[in-house]
């Protein structure tokens, strides 16, 4: 039986751990091709290049496994993968491991999720894999048998057309079980950090912190993550607020 | 009685037609604070820029009316607004006038939305007004009176925490009404366009065509630009998919 066709892309960049974490954990069980930035595209979101030409080049091809870098951001890799070097349709598209959180309001600046939602708008089951922990060094080692796993269920089930899979992995490598939740409320604030350049002249950095807005909630990816879960998000590209929409008839 | 105070912002850059039609037209009626980037930001959806220091310079403070320009994405503007510029709570966050069609799936690479998206993640009632003409040049007079009468009415109904508004108005300069939608599912498809550099080597540009894939729906926003109307489609930020969850867990 043929194995299955996965394609892999990132926002850390062709060279980060989490990918290759990835690709090492899934080699034995799948053919994969990966199409990844050629270096760091955090925060990316789902940013496509309109005003650059993008490139290409092949990387590795071996046995059940051909890399490509691009220079464009995640959701140009998607679209350069499908529409040039994929060889036989996907059974599934994954974004990650990504090193950092993309629960609850993250999920919206993620280029890890960015992956996803592209490859849910291409027409391709996906999700995306993240783990709280943002050091390039970070240890993946314990992901690896829920990786297999939640891989394979992934393609069993069929995940429906305009929706996705955002699976966040708390810290720490032990995990209590699988949680699916919903997406947690909660707001960045004190983002904006001022520098002083040595020369003069001011310039800023984003950082902030992550205010919980619903933390007693129980159903939230937040809370999983917090109590040792792997939390999963499903995920829906049809973003229509549906519930605002007779409120809004009527006040028009 | 204050005026309303209303922070604005687009992904085409400080010096488009559109954010300044917009600004023309509601200075009668508002307080204005502009905080747009230093130049295009097209498709850089929720994009924030996490490995570059941001930089800003004020470029107009009259009455009524003050303009940044940062050299950051649309949502990079809304933080440093909001973390620093804002004089007081602002009634209403819009994005745009973006030169382009954000309707159906393109709401996703959207930097207009990302605007109205990080708007609303800031706690602020946010809208996002787009014009389906790309052309730097494009005639947004006709959406005037529009611009007004939704700007206050945004202000009026008071939008939900975590939705915003995506309002796209057709090409042509004739509205046949307003309509509250859902919306279109559409696919873009040929979007790797190769091209041969003068020495040698190739390069690609994104392009393709938006295929749409419900085109006989009556209730969608890409139907309602097609006959004519000015298409609300109210937006949800969390983008749980609650219809899965069940399904989810009985599956995994």
């Amino acid at each position: 039986m043929e194995k299955p066709y996965i394609l892999i892309s990132n926002d850390d960049g062709i060279a980060a751990r989490g990918l290759n974490f990835l690709v090492e954990t899934l080699r034995p069980h799948a053919d994969l091709l990966v199409v990844a930035p050629d270096g760091p595209r955090s925060g990316m979101s789902m940013s496509i290049t309109s005003r650059d030409p993008l490139r290409y080049s092949k990387v590795e091809e071996t046995e059940g496994l051909t890399r490509y870098k691009t220079s464009g951001t995640p959701a140009d890799c998607i679209k350069m993968a499908v529409n040039r070097f994929i060889t036989r349709r996907p059974d599934l598209i994954i974004g990650g491991i990504n090193h950092g959180d993309n629960s609850s309001v993250n999920a919206h600046y993620s280029g890890t999720m960015g992956v996803a939602i592209e490859g849910a708008l291409q027409g391709y089951p996906s999700v995306a894999f993240s783990l709280c922990n943002i050091h390039p060094d970070a240890d993946f080692t314990p992901m690896a048998p829920y990786l297999v796993d939640l891989t394979f269920k992934a393609i069993a089930m069929g995940i429906p057309a305009m929706t996705c899979l955002n699976i966040n992995f708390p810290d720490g490598g032990h995990y209590n079980g699988v949680k699916v939740c919903r997406m947690a409320n909660s707001r960045w604030v004190n983002e904006i950090v001022a520098c002083r350049h040595p020369h003069g002249g001011e310039y800023f950095w984003l950082g902030g912190e992550c205010e919980e807005l619903e933390p007693e909630a129980e159903d939230t990816d937040r809370w999983a993550l917090a109590h040792g879960y792997v939390a999963i998000t499903p995920t829906t590209l049809d973003v229509t607020a549906y519930g605002l929409m007779d409120v809004m008839r009527s006040l028009l």
